[in-house]
């Protein structure tokens, strides 16, 4: 079977910047996709069902190839942009283009995107006092993520290359929201400046978009 | 100029599970790699030559290609093996076996290597109370991410497709040695005849190697 002519089903909650991730790199390629929106805070990714069916982790996104499913943002990105110039061919900034988006997941999106749905979404008077207790820590190692993409955006239009991959796509999906977690942009202003040359891209879809 | 021309440093600490999976796959595929050793615990990763010339981010380990620097043990893995057999040429297993990358470094590195090196190489009387408050949310997030990988395994003998890959590499690294962070195997029998799958596969080192 040819899997270009797979029905794509992203399983996701629309406040989610890794769903978003997903949604902005279809955008870019012009792969039409299907949106099943769950809430994750009333519990929707913890039903017997989507554990059974969609993903035994218990988290979206998700993304449903015919009958296959991917969990992880990143590696969604992955499978619909590898064949596209999202992914450059060159073996060192592929690799780095990867190493970027593992950057992400381990030391950006648990600070910068966490603190974002602690402080906006469950609310600070809902948080547990582990939660609370949690937030110091998790605004200073978001704000050395930060600091440490300003310091290589500095002089560079796109993080790897010359050109717009998914390395900025994952780093973009939570940057361009983390005022909603506290973070001040202002002090960054090569990643502010990264952030307008990302929107302005061909193709580009908003978060509610 | 010829990549395969070019020498490889590996910028690491024995110690470290994230620095073994880079050996591993070198190994795996007969990459000659030097060593260059660093103390994590007496602070040399964070001196102003180690951020200004091998990673601004403090964090070992980084495979210097040349005159370049590759962060991120998983990209590392990638940029050595992505010619090989470690990395499936079908679209939607590589991108699971990136699913599985990710996963490790979200869900099971943060969690069963942190408790390692608190419990093993920091020791529990040198742990920050804030440290000691974050023990039962990651023994039970570690917990969580090996049934994951058990239930997955069930029936299987790697995590993607019917051969070892990067997926199998990533998450064995920090696995085999869950036990020095509390983590029982016994409870895991998947788990278990998977890493006896690992250990016994031609060209494999272990982690003194």
């Amino acid at each position: 079977m040819d899997e270009t002519m797979e029905q794509l089903i992203l399983h996701e909650d629309a406040i989610s910047g890794n769903c978003y991730k997903i949604r902005l790199t279809a955008a870019l390629i012009g792969a039409p996709i299907e949106r099943r929106q769950y809430h994750v805070l009333k519990g929707e990714t913890r039903t017997p069902d989507f554990l059974g069916q969609v993903n035994a982790n218990g988290r979206i996104p998700v993304l449903q190839i015919g009958n296959r499913f991917l969990p992880e943002s990143n590696a969604a990105c992955w499978w619909l942009a590898c064949r596209s110039p999202l992914v450059p061919d060159d073996r060192f900034d592929q690799a780095d283009m990867l190493r970027w988006m593992f950057f992400e997941q381990y030391n950006h999106e648990p600070n910068v995107a966490t603190l974002r749905f602690w402080k906006t979404y469950v609310g600070f008077d809902q948080l547990t006092d582990a939660q609370r207790a949690l937030i110091p820590g998790k605004q200073a190692a978001g704000e050395a993520a930060l600091r440490l993409m300003d310091e290589h955006l500095a002089g560079r239009d796109f993080l790897v290359g010359d050109n717009l991959t998914l390395a900025d796509i994952a780093l973009y999906a939570y940057t361009h929201v983390a005022e909603q977690g506290g973070f001040d942009l202002g002090a960054y202003p090569s990643v502010d400046a990264w952030l307008a040359k990302v929107a302005a891209y061909p193709g580009y879809i908003d978060m509610d978009g």
